[in-house]
């Protein structure tokens, strides 16, 4: 991992010894929020600074979420397998829906709340009260239009909150097969963040919502959490820089591009994907011995428990990535 | 459902007028503590007497549990289902492994805590740090004295606690096919409770361990958690009469007994069970056309969602069921 | 302490084979939620049962509070003091105001939250989201009816919820100098409980409210806080008896007479108050010598810590404490 | 506020596109580790990375802290008062000492904890299992070396671990009065932190223990709670720069000796001081009229409700402070 792109911390050094409010009460704050509400077509809304995605997920879900509700998702889900229990530690249960390429179906959603409410047993149990998916999703796929209306929908119809993580947004937007937009996701989720952290930034996450009557006194909860930085305007002020100039888009295009590239050539050497990726995470089966070596070599991780003979891993491209690395990594196998 | 069993009833009426301290300072607690250390073989042990079994599971979990820490069970397992989310409320997630018939086995435990520890990326995920399975299971399925000592001996080896929910414990210690004592249980487990709400109580659960150093200020939690009742002794004057006079246990081999004539009634009738329970607890595949009819006329719950054409059923029996209850039943098939 | 009145326990033991729903959808319950709203005045409104005083007050509190909120109570209060952080378990602070008598003001209340809202800085502290006071309070004093209306005044201007704790509810609408009736508790508050455990019952307290849509899924919540008992009618059933015949105001009565004699025994001797109860309960400073001697004959508490040379002393008055016992402790004195 | 001193912003620069391990596993993170307890004087210790105040505030003590258990500290203490409820929001009750100059004694620590112990009633109340302190507290006065022991002293006995809020210790160890070295407090406390944010840093505090079996599996605890930086390097990197050529205490000592010109101008004119602060917040009592006369020119902020006719405000000098600052503001008064 490296820092952040160079043009966010120019902005960074730029403004730094500049005296403002603290937070979130300065200019940088209230100017990155309305470049943020215009890029996602929203008149109205809420947005909110936070720092990274496992603490976003946490606080919203804890914002949306009575104490006796759960939140549905696939079981490859974030807050169910990487978040250390982030979401049970605020007292609500996960609840999971098989998904294999890390997608969940409109119809699956409806079919599960359908089945908890047959009958008058469900007190006894956890309400689905939200649903969270990711775009694009741990596995590097995409929810197209169709599917991610239908979502939005069956929450719609069954009144209950939409939650899209956007920690790797940038390289949705950017993929060749992406048909949804910045607006379509703001339009069609209740509440959503786009990821900073893993796209450009030093740090940090932005959580939107078309309904801020959903996030009520999100600063003093933001502040419970641990999660109300005191110099506000870090946040804020990076992601003016990812919205200027198109930086975010290219940021997405740069890394998306070399992920394909990669894609192709471990296919054209037969090797078989996990999954067929097409966005910057990129998942393929290697025997052992191949990863063994690789390793010394490339960063990149083991996927879930390693297999016998072969094991399945993961690469992932960003900013810093070169068509060199690709080449080399090419070059190795 | 019925009150308590009359001999219970009994005690409570004739000891009514009695002043005694409060809060579980009085000499029935201490005498039902004596009677039940003394069943379970512990010259050493700590006893503390609950009102429920949610209660029970959630308290003693949350005693036993660090903030980030999860317990594992199968995925039919009370706490997981049936408790409203009452231990993700405490702030801890559930792990869940399959278990088509109620049970989890030492090998799956231990398959789960070595793929757990295989990297260093466990520490984004919840450490299983705990095992809960109930005896009888959810599906009335008894773990055999070889199977327990496995889960057991897999606990141990890892140092995690073994948690046995004895909700209905009086049906698999009177069941013909188990192997399995009250002191088995209280020696392979780390801390387990005996169920008096479904046994014969008016309500009230004895948690007991061998190991008091694990439950440290267990008072004072209870309290916290709601649940140390004023009137202290409600609870231990059942357990002594349950305990008296083999009471328990012949709750039990009363119950059990007609389960079994009702299951080879059904087989008789060639209906199918779900799953081929010893205890009280039977559950069958029916036809919905007969279970609509049966309902009218019998105590019976549909277990899970309903099929197109059959669903599951499931029967209970207890110390109020009658002969002539299951004959009728049996007539009505 | 002693069990149940015994008009109650007789209650249980008619009732007791017969064979209801559980969890609360049995005619007894549905009975006693109707005999209760009628004695409150209430044409709708929400009843429900629960097992104790703490557990009354945590899920209660968990259901009105949202996370970043807390609630307001005096010092003294039963939640902030004897409740092993039952309500801070729950993740809500305690908010305090002093209040020597055990009672808080409607001015105290409007300072502080003027105070509290006084500039932004409010969004780093816990906003008073709803008052909590008991009837008795933890002293024996009582609210005036004016009193009572000033706070449900000031509450309802701030649109943050009344909830009166009434453990001892019965000994407060029983007392002399009371002018509260439950009606007025029921109109100027939006939630309150009846105490059982202190008044009468084997245990249990009925929750009530005049806008039931403050306790959305509060079965589930209850189920959640392992306090929705299986056998559901054992509360309302207790409940049903004290409300038949004015059982729990002769109660009550009762128990007050007796107080009021008590303390009169002690002025008579000299003895000062520590603070003037109208109601069962009964302070008295008195020489530390004389609670030596005091204590091995009767039953009494220190309350707070002891001082040099006296030390305060409760006495607690119910239906089993007769005309003999007083003259008793008044021979000894 | 300003961002982080130029010297930190300027590492951060430089090690920008350097690629690390993420989540801590960095070679700046075990470089910063190793400055940081050397400068403690600590052989062995833990030492971890944190965003903000609150954040590790609330971290610590969770992981310190059984479920119910409660913390000991005066009333002004920031966790108490200015952190949203965060400590409760574990579930932790915070118990408060008065202390009108911010400093609580080890007197009044045994004092508390030998009441709490004088009867078995304590089950029903929160154990005092953990002592806070801020140095300097949030009045800006200081522990003496030998308050400092005592304290220590009386939680060593009582067996509870001493906990040490330095979010502003740069200014405590440079005061002219001060007798409190960095190894005094990392010896006499169980755990402390060095603040980052407010002295110096763009954002950052370290944690540091010289008890590390206090702090088990401290990261998984950091990434339950949503602080686990993916950049690990982000803190640990400003921490070497702060080490570096004492810029820490320089920071320090440059805003406490503008602090005291400033508090000497106010006391020749005649101001009285709020308190008697040795450090960078200076408290005075100024008319209501020459409060808004200074607030439209001057960073300052009231400190408490407003009195009638005049009202405490608070002065903060930090790195960016100027002599000029001072000069201005006193040419205002």
């Amino acid at each position: 991992m490296a820092g952040a792109h160079p043009e966010v911390l120019k902005t960074l050094c730029e403004t730094n010894l500049l005296h403002t409010e603290g937070y979130g009460n300065d200019r940088f704050t209230a100017e990155a929020k309305r470049i943020i509400l215009e890029a996602c077509g929203l008149e109205n809304g809420a947005v909110y600074f936070l720092q990274g995605g496992t603490q976003t997920n946490k606080i919203v879900i804890d914002r949306l979420l009575s104490r006796n509700d759960g939140i549905l998702c696939c079981e490859s889900a974030h807050i169910n397998v990487h978040e250390s229990g982030a979401i049970e530690a605020e007292g609500h249960k996960v609840l999971t829906l098989p998904a294999p390429d890390g997608k969940i179906s409109a119809e699956s959603i409806r079919k599960y709340i359908t089945d908890f409410y047959r009958d008058d047993t469900y007190i006894h149990m956890v309400r689905p009260a939200m649903v969270y998916i990711s775009q694009p999703t741990e596995f590097g796929t995409l929810y197209s239009l169709k599917e991610l209306k239908e979502i939005s929908e069956v929450c719609h119809e069954n009144d209950i909150p939409l939650f899209i993580d956007g920690a790797r947004l940038a390289y949705g937007l950017a993929a060749d097969e992406n048909d949804v937009t910045l607006q379509d996701i703001a339009r069609l989720s209740d509440v959503f963040y786009i990821g900073g952290t893993k796209c450009g930034a030093l740090f940090g996450e932005a959580v939107v919502s078309r309904r801020p009557e959903l996030l009520p006194r999100f600063d003093s909860l933001m502040k419970l959490h641990g999660a109300l930085l005191a110099k506000g305007r870090l946040v804020p002020l990076q992601f003016i820089t990812l919205f200027s100039d198109n930086l975010y888009l290219r940021l997405g295009y740069h890394a998306d591009r070399l992920a394909m590239k990669l894609k192709q050539g471990f296919k054209d050497k037969g090797y078989r994907m996990f999954i067929d990726s097409p966005t910057n995470q990129q998942f393929f089966i290697l025997p052992n011995t191949k990863i063994d070596l690789l390793r010394t070599e490339v960063g990149m991780e083991l996927w879930g428990p390693p297999g016998d003979t072969e094991s399945v891993v993961r690469f992932v491209t960003d900013w810093t990535t070169t068509e060199e690395d690709i080449n080399r990594l090419l070059s190795l196998i």
